[in-house]
């Protein structure tokens, strides 16, 4: 079988995304092209596979599976490449539409110059800074801001968001590769977080600006991560580091994210989105 | 800019090719568009990049380009790939045709049903078996076959073979996954090689069959190298452990190759190789 393909990237989070509105894909197979396409080696290489696709309750859907076959909930990075592929392909007409993930249904804005998507603006929901709710261990209804942590020894201070999953943001002077990398396996398998949690190390730049490091759960070490950015921004707001109701510009290893927590409710991310390769791809099974 | 590109891959090892008979690339960014396209973040993703290029000496000439932009001198699994294409594309029209590498000037021959390529048959030249020549040090006109070889203790013995690069070949009863991955790296710099060493380690199945594992020099444990399958043919026939002049199966981690040593003159490899997608791609230099 063959079918056409793009692969795109968001911050260098890299898919190869196919689009049901033209091909038809065996629901049986889906897995395992997933698994196929994103071996360097013998597929084209990626993370994994994106179906851009008809929804019923969104103007588009998109379903993602990760590169060993298991279906996502929904991607950021990911989210930003359907909204321009979406509107540079005439899926939508409106600069402003919602797309369908398995985990819900997102707001998506795109920023367009000489027909070309430049910026893509996603809602990315509601923090939720319940204790409970993140989950951390601890009194129900408190919210985790600035409290002391020691982990290893060593005194921290932890702010927990969640955005959909659990963060632990720890502000820091001057960011040091060496924090996340050798902090962060401890804290994302700490008992006072129970499922586990994202750690991000963050220097405060300036009242519209911040420096970005993560360890992703079940990942390690990443280039960006868009959920993070999220939680991390409004850490920075609850600890008033940053301006309230402004962007706010984060570095992250990958490149920018722009985030604005819209009146202490919604989080939006706006960030770019690539086109690598189009073209037609001759699958083995 | 942007250009059309086709990605292969021979057991694995996989390139992105661009045509110069149809396309026309700028000299001085190929480094950087090898470095771009071979990225699985923002690029393709390949072990490299490889132009399919007109010649003065053969029937058409290839170049090599590395994923770190270096220039390389030639590939076996890419020279089969080359070879596919050109005769799929009517670069040439006779199944029997020359490439020109940086290196040298090879013979090809396909395979072909249904207008398809299904095997590639390469002249990968003499195997040198001089000891001074491998370079391996000693007595300079030597061959070295089963000649004893201790490292770190353990007693070996060692059958070395340059098919223009060194080998060390050592025959085991049965294979195991540490042979490579514990002694390799140590052969690899051994005094005794000075211009270090591939190493690979054999189990004879049948007078026409044998399971291949390598270290290769620089790489490590990869899963084919075409050299190392046609000097460890060389290795089996030179020690009689295996049928001469009869195509001998290789059975390698990233599939099979056939090897036939001609009269103890050419070696010829022949083996699969696979189109994975054909589309253009958009470069950001």
């Amino acid at each position: 079988m063959k079918f056409s393909f793009t692969k795109m990237h968001g911050l260098g989070n890299s898919y190869v995304y196919v689009d049901l509105f033209q091909e038809i894909m065996d629901e049986s197979k889906l897995s395992a092209i997933a698994r196929q396409v994103s071996s360097i080696n013998t597929g084209i290489g990626s993370d994994g596979l994106i179906l851009i696709q008809p929804s019923e309750q969104a103007d588009l859907g998109m379903r993602i599976f990760n590169k060993d076959g298991s279906e996502g909930q929904s991607c950021g990075n990911g989210l930003r490449c359907v909204a321009k592929y979406a509107y540079e392909q005439g899926i939508v007409q409106s600069k402003q539409f919602t797309i369908e993930t398995k985990a819900n249904i997102v707001d998506a804005k795109v920023a367009v110059e000489n027909s070309c998507v430049e910026l893509v603006t996603i809602n990315m929901g509601k923090p939720i800074l319940q204790r409970n709710l993140i989950p951390m261990v601890g009194a129900l209804t408190e919210q985790v801001i600035a409290e002391p942590f020691t982990v290893n020894g060593i005194q921290l201070n932890v702010t927990a968001v969640s955005m959909g999953n659990p963060h632990a943001i720890f502000f820091v002077d001057k960011l040091k590769e060496t924090d996340v990398l050798e902090i962060g396996p401890l804290i994302e398998k700490d008992d006072r977080f129970p499922d586990g949690v994202n750690v991000e190390f963050i220097e405060v730049v300036s009242p519209t600006e911040i420096n970005f490091s993560v360890w992703e759960r079940g990942s390690g070490v990443t280039q960006a991560c868009g959920t993070g950015a999220c939680a991390s921004v409004v850490a920075a707001i609850l600890t008033n580091q940053v301006s309230k109701n402004e962007e706010i510009t984060v570095h992250l290893p990958g490149g920018d994210l722009y985030i604005k927590w819209d009146n202490h409710d919604y989080v939006w991310m706006t960030g770019d989105a690539e086109t690598i390769a189009t073209g037609v791809y001759y699958a083995s099974i």
